[in-house]
């Protein structure tokens, strides 16, 4: 175990490897492994790329990534499926990032799938992060495929959330778009060559400015001044922070330097009255939660005896026992084990 | 509140829509309420209807609640919108609901919105099934937008569950479809007037034949005879459910009375062997869990000093403490102030 410790800070591939497939099939171990990565993390840009399947966001990823390289940063990728097993849990866009990133050493591409499980894959993502961000990184670039939750898993472990949209996916798609709306620091129109990226991109933007809170902000902040703000730099000097509209080609580089700025201007707006803390604080605030929520269930779980249980779930079925008061039965079944617990 | 119980049980609208607000919104008596009625639960037969938008849920839902209403049963409509209320809180269908049937004292529609908490509104639509089987509705149309973690969560309160797609809203949505697949008790192929309904069909009888467990285990107790089971009733005789792919043109009417066949053909299977006893039954036992998991936090947080959290938050934030760490000390905080649980 040490030495997959020390392989970890320092870098090296196999014990990173290894490391991930302790901690996301939380083996023995996972637990002290990423508690002595621990103080090694928190230097990383953490950067979430969702939206829906067909968008092309693996192809962004890796042209994001490429660009990165190119000016000498390391970067770590997770791929993360919500899709269930029952799919095969394949990968999409794996052999377009194959192709283009094998063989360099700058780069580490990790995929995950779910195992029917939303809240262990939200779990399982921030811990692969911690020991890439162990193991030195400086970006890592976490994808998802937009289903829902996870993105707001996403908003919840990266510091800057991209969400990317495609033109020709359809119109109808607003009551979604609105959801995703809310978590994105950046919005990407890619394939922005294609038929229909103008609406694309004006349909957000009149989104942006219906419902964003940073542009009612803004928008009061600035006496209807700003209604239309191409500029991030604006937003930050405004202390807000209104998610500008990006266009990008994917497929052929397009639009990247440009990305890559408004993804380094989002980062100093972070850095204005400790937001980035205040962000880190509330990330650990909830992760807190999760890890106590499951904590006490288990313990519970394991003090009430099975056929108690049992014997619960056939009362209330039986529709002589209602849930609420089932609850209370036993919590009180644990504090009469525990007779000072009250 | 005795008159609000008696009401609700009578099946008075006034009473019904004013339990549907206190449950909803967790006030004060909600609990008492839903113990009250919850002895008359159990009777009414719940289908959860979920699927992308676009492809004419909210349609289809109009459709099957006046053919229900022509067979004289009552119909209840509880139209679930996960959407965040960035975006309003738009129901989508309302107002064609609203056209068809308002004013049918039969039919009872309630339309639900998130306030930011995908868990809180799986709880209140479970909460607002109960109130409605209570106030006696033979039929509760359970409906959503399809948005991951709400799609299962509708899996887990109806009884059958109906995936609604669509010709021509894009082809790349296979990873999505794959995870939608997996609640379908039936599959439907809504606007299958439109050019590609063909296409949409087949693609979905191929992916059910791929990767259905249920079409799986048939395949190997028929020794690959049944490979295309277009007939239901052929999967009850074997003591497997097929999802079947059915066609319909809900906004006309078509094939409304194939799918009433086929969710009356399911319920027909839930029957066989106590299928439908041992859903209920996991359906409970997800409740508990669900409550006790809340219950035991907020038990814990009320403990716990605020002070104590905020500097744990701190120090995990300065990674001089690891966040597995200040779990266990939480929970030994707990039990030091009541020495005798360990």
């Amino acid at each position: 175990m040490n030495e997959l410790i020390t392989g970890v800070i320092k870098g090296e591939r196999r014990a990173i490897a290894r490391a991930l497939t302790v901690v996301e099939n939380e083996r023995d171990g996972a637990e002290m492994l990423l508690a002595a990565l621990f103080p090694h993390t928190g230097r990383a840009q953490i950067i979430g790329i969702t939206g829906a399947p067909g968008t092309g966001k693996s192809t962004l990823v890796s042209a994001l990534a490429k660009a990165y390289r190119a000016q000498q940063q390391t970067v770590a990728i997770i791929a993360v499926d919500p899709t269930s097993p029952f799919s095969g849990g394949a990968i999409m866009g794996d052999r377009i990032r194959m192709r283009d990133l094998a063989g360099d050493p700058g780069v580490f591409i990790r995929s995950m799938a779910t195992r029917g499980n939303l809240g262990g894959l939200a779990r399982a993502s921030r811990d692969a992060i911690r020991v890439l961000d162990a193991a030195g990184f400086e970006l890592i670039l976490v994808e998802t495929v937009g289903a829902g939750q996870s993105e707001v898993d996403i908003a919840r472990t990266a510091q800057t959330t991209l969400v990317v949209e495609a033109p020709g996916l359809g119109d109808d798609v607003q009551a979604i778009k609105a959801g995703i709306l809310e978590i994105a620091d950046i919005l990407v129109v890619n394939k922005a060559d294609k038929p229909g990226a103008d609406s694309t991109v004006s349909s957000l933007k009149a989104m942006l400015e219906l419902g964003h809170p940073a542009a009612r902000e803004q928008m009061v902040a600035h006496h209807g001044r700003i209604l239309h703000v191409q500029n991030p730099a604006a937003a930050v000097e405004a202390r807000f922070w209104l998610p500008p509209v990006l266009r990008t080609v994917a497929s052929e580089g397009g639009g990247i330097p440009e990305l890559m700025q408004a993804i380094a201007q989002h980062r100093a707006h972070l850095a204005l009255d400790g937001a980035l803390q205040s962000l880190e604080k509330q990330q650990i605030e909830i992760e807190l939660h999760d890890r106590l929520r499951a904590a006490l269930i288990a313990r519970l779980l394991a003090i009430i005896p099975q056929e108690m249980l049992a014997d619960m779930i056939a009362r209330i079925q039986a529709r002589t026992l209602d849930p609420h008061a089932a609850v209370q039965q036993l919590l009180a079944a644990q504090v009469s084990q525990y007779p000072d617990l009250r």
